[in-house]
């Protein structure tokens, strides 16, 4: 008989890992309603949290080592909650690693982390090189990388499809006549923005066009402030894709200083959505990602590389996102 | 002979500890004269941050757990970056444990902790209460609490004094005949709302009036920004502070939509100053809070604490906070 997991009970009551997660753990934030249809999956299922995580916690200290960029985004947080979150049920410690920039200090988390005897790593890092991963998949230390999908069979992952998002977001456009799409990029986020560029790139060639409205613009907020007020004295598009929330109020707060109408005059969209999107003025529009899940799934799958539950597991996991029209898209 | 610590360099150089941990760390955010600066003060004193973090290195694997409220402020992240860069410089590894809401889960991720047998606990939860300390210290685990300040020699506490914070700003208001000030609390963080109310009780009491506009507001951003929506219809304040900039950005959008002019008709300060009160607009006046400082001073006491470095350490460090006033005050 094959193992009952959080994984299908999720699927039972029709609601993220998360949520199952949280009632299991007796946090209050979840509703009634949601609470109730959790516990019947989790009767007729016959899914027994406690015995699993405590057959767990018999065999030995479970640490994971889990690396995060430096860089303190909602979105890290979230992630992080999640997979603290699934840690919890069966009982594994998570060491926290941080890492900042340039290869160097890459290096040494992986040697710290190999010297720890860590049983398995999660990594959510958009700056990993294959190189990297090569060091930890030497030592047979499992991984499951967050973001990226990784074309390894040793290797779990779990992601979004930022690329075919872009693709299918930019398509709509261009079958209304939307030509003129332009994305921000800042050079923070190399394999993000190589997805959405080949996203963007793809569509434009579907459609018997080519992209090339690239607005490369300098790291920091206020650098690229001065970088934005200058350029929209002069450019204008219908349509600007950035990446992240403070990109997108950039767009907005020089687009209004240069009298373009948000969104009259130019659309903004955001790919990662956050609260502060709602807070803007105009609120801008978002694609939510499921940031507390990609944590959390990506834990489950770690789970089920240390103990084979299942015969074949399923490494590669692709999580869904859901488009929030708001206020900068017509 | 007193041993050189990074926080000799620090006072040397004149920068904060998180500087001299980026040069040791080799990171290239670092001004180039800053680094010389680091490089200088290092020579002179003698510093070995090797040879110390090697010495350390010998004894054991030293554990630390790290406890930090679910909710991913942005705050959260930049104490954590703190504390991990200056685990890393002394080679301990740093458990990370997220506490989401009530005493039963908090209880459960001490008895865990103490379990896991960890050589120090570093607290940052708004919401721990004196009993749960005292589960901690019958373990004779040595703790650093991060945010409150510990009326308990046994341990230590790095913060910041917003209640004094709060009284010399209402102070400055009162003084300019500025009476009419509200606070907006929604009860998320009881112990630093306590402090805010404290502080600007005593600044009215000092003028011989007394405080009560105290506005109560829901949990989430949405019922709170629908229930300032409505108070706004009817109510209007000379100075409104907050705590979080969420909690601005609502005042700062629901007072708009009600035509009340900011800063003209009713200034908005917020406590905790982000990056997004820049990105607002107007742009909301706010106290820089040194938040990764705060994360890399609680991991230094905790060294202290562990290896007994100086003869008396200093187990209680007040930070200081830098006001930047912007458009959302006169």
């Amino acid at each position: 008989m094959k193992r009952i997991t959080i994984y299908d009970v999720a699927k039972e009551a029709d609601v993220s890992l998360a949520t199952v997660s949280r009632v299991i753990n007796g946090s209050e934030v979840v509703r009634e309603d949601t609470r109730v249809k959790v516990q019947e999956a989790i009767e007729k299922l016959g899914y027994k949290p406690n015995a699993i995580a405590q057959g767990l916690a018999l065999q030995k200290t479970t640490t994971i080592a889990l690396i995060v960029p430096e860089a303190s985004f909602f979105y890290t947080g979230q992630i992080i909650n999640g997979l603290i979150d699934v840690a919890k049920i069966y009982k594994y410690n998570i060491v926290l690693h941080t890492a900042t920039e340039g290869i160097i200090e890459m290096n040494d988390i992986i040697e710290t982390i190999i010297k720890s005897r860590v049983d398995g790593v999660v990594i959510f890092n958009d700056k990993l090189s294959k190189n990297e991963l090569n060091t930890l998949t030497r030592y047979q230390v499992p991984i499951v990388v967050i973001g990226n999908k990784m074309s390894d069979d040793t290797i779990g992952s779990v992601y979004v499809d930022y690329s075919k998002l872009v693709y299918d977001f930019t398509t709509k456009y261009l079958n209304k006549g939307i030509t003129d799409i332009a994305l921000v990029e800042d050079r923070k986020n190399p394999a993000m923005i190589k997805q959405l560029f080949d996203g963007i790139s793809r569509a434009f060639a579907d459609a018997g066009k080519s992209f090339d409205n690239y607005i490369e613009i300098p790291k920091d907020y206020r650098s690229s402030y001065l970088f934005l007020q200058e350029y929209f004295k002069s450019h204008k598009h219908e349509l600007v894709i950035t990446y992240r929330d403070s990109q997108a109020m950039a767009v907005l707060n020089t687009a209004a200083e240069n009298n373009i109408r948000i969104p009259e005059d130019m659309e903004v969209v955001c790919i990662l959505d956050s609260k502060y999107n709602a807070m803007a003025r105009p609120q801008i529009s978002g694609f939510k990602i499921p940031d507390y899940d990609l944590g959390a799934v990506a834990m489950r799958v770690m789970t089920k590389m240390l103990h084979d539950e299942d015969e074949v597991i399923d490494k590669e996991i692709e999580l869904s996102y859901i488009y929030s029209p708001r206020k900068s898209t017509k």
